[in-house]
């Protein structure tokens, strides 16, 4: 059954000084009049499929089932790289084929792929610089409409896979990690998840252990519950919203303060 | 009688460029499928307090009756301060209790003001660092549904208030102002409302007084009706859209101009 | 017949670091609560007319029939500028008239143009520095809600134009262009239209000609289809999404590498 208010997201590197966000809500308008378009995020840096594969996966189970997620970040638009539409139990993901899903399918089993090909559900006229208009607007209409993804193109049973930086545990038993997200609060986030840790038998309540973050010789004594644990403007280590362990100031801005990268 | 088309408004700090602005609104569309969700503002200073409670002064009013405000601008967050929902005549705030509603309630009477506590309305794991997502957006959702205050928690008769600089007369005549806000045009708003001088006497019409804005020695002379009543790149001062006096430059920039801070 | 789901766009150089776009979406709720308000951009450079110009044209047409769409970049508020109504077969534009409606009127012929002062439709108090709010908002909001143009005030036959540049054949059979936008990804759009170098009789898909992008010295052998037609960093022209030619890098940013301004 059609839902009244069917929702659909955007996560683009369109950012939003210019009208390409705003057209693609204008397409999927045009097809679906009571679409619920919602920007998860359109400034994900640009080009940078990891950080918005990260993003899509932090977001995507808090929006209604049966949501449309409409991910372009898509260095090779005009390229032969596979457009492909998946749907999960409660979701359904359109996205070029690029890796921007490998959080995704770590995390839930897919019911089909499809690779979308179907110019019956494309704009009349597809640029070769503009899919997000052209091909992922219109579709994403189609889907909310009703439209089987089935009809979109061939099944597929593969798509493309970043390999997610999993953080290694050295045998003098520090575990090293990587930083694969920083927020807008400066925030670290690095690529410790509270599940792996308790699977590996770390104690993530555990606040007598001792975490040191390698670059600039920073230490910080064991998980905090919450940023007011420490004093303004000292370091704290939390498990975050996402479930992965960051590096934060209590109010204040980790990344400045420390200078690290992802 | 229930809104067909309930409208609530989120003001945070939380930027745009991650996903929690949007994770907020796919949790609000669980809950209420039909809710209008609307951005008064997600680009606050990180945890400017302040900053928040006059652009919700300033916007508030202007939505329809009914509406939900949510305001989560909360260095607080994962601590011991309360979360409170207050209701007047014509809207609802849900917002932490850090003074973020002191120009909301220095100008209108809340009907009811509660600690929301209520376990029952919030996502079934609350983190320590997102309440926007796990406490705000649901709460919101839920009153949009038509779930009336009373359930979130207990009545409270008193919230948090920061106090608001008024500017002060000196015994010269001469009267010393703040500066509260700098919008995105780089227009300095001070903390003199029309409404305040017109009551000890001032005649804000009058365009023959003399302004001296005391840093950097610029004088205006008297108040503009328009930008366009100077000359291009000229100083002047008008009372603006939220009815307090601001300093501008036509077609400028005056924070630029001036290098004046708040 | 009203449309269950009005659409109204919203097209400013307030930013979104104030309330200012939150607010003009308030009014038009209160007025219309069952509109769809989408943002094409709320980030044109600060009174840039000609920017917003380009950035409508190359959005409107992607909106569905009827949509009102407001343009508030405004140099003039509270002068004695005049604001206009518009109305082609499809579309409804607002806006002041500044040539804001330039490309829109060399594209689309006008079925009614009014001159907007029926005060009836406007906020009972109209502030001289915030239209946005006290006059386009509300007044899209009888816009939606069936109120035909003719209501706002007298016909008009004419309204401000902008000369559009265009560009220069010289003897020698070098074409002289303009870069007349700069999007977020650092492309370079220029005034070369794809549709006027067809009818002088240059073949668009010809990849053999030869362009050279008189700054920088920089040269460019023909034009691509896709950016992903030449390697990684590599300049590359290419006829984008709004049928102009633009200067683009694979995987760069073209106003980083060359330096060039509109």
């Amino acid at each position: 059954m059609l839902k009244p208010f069917p929702v659909v997201t955007l996560l683009t590197d369109f950012g939003l000084q210019d009208w390409y966000v705003g057209v693609m809500k204008g397409v999927i308008l045009r097809i679906n009049p009571s679409a619920k378009i919602i920007d998860i995020c359109e400034k994900i840096a640009p080009q940078d499929v990891f950080g918005a594969a990260y993003v899509l996966f932090s977001a995507y189970k808090y929006f209604p089932e049966q949501t449309v997620h409409v991910v372009v970040v898509d260095p090779g638009v005009g390229s032969d790289r596979k457009i492909v539409c998946l749907k999960t139990k409660e979701h359904i993901f359109l996205a070029p084929d690029n890796g921007i899903l490998s959080f995704i399918i770590a995390h839930e089993k897919p019911e089909i792929m499809v690779e979308v090909t179907n110019k019956k559900y494309f704009l009349p006229e597809v640029s070769n610089t503009f899919h997000g208009r052209d091909i992922f607007a219109p579709v994403a209409g189609h889907i909310l409409n009703g439209v089987k993804i089935e009809n979109f193109g061939n099944k597929i049973s593969k798509i493309k896979e970043i390999t997610l930086p999993s953080p290694v545990l050295l045998s003098n038993g520090i575990l090293t990690a990587e930083i694969i997200y920083i927020d807008g609060f400066g925030n670290l986030i690095t690529n410790i998840d509270c599940n792996v840790l308790g699977k590996v038998g770390f104690d993530i309540n555990l606040t007598k252990g001792r975490f040191s973050i390698l670059a600039g010789n920073n230490e910080i004594a064991g998980t905090s519950k919450s940023y007011a644990d420490v004093n303004d403007g000292d370091l704290l280590a939390i498990f975050g919203s996402s479930g992965y362990l960051e590096i934060a100031v209590n109010k204040g801005n980790a990344k400045e303060l420390l200078n690290l990268k992802k």
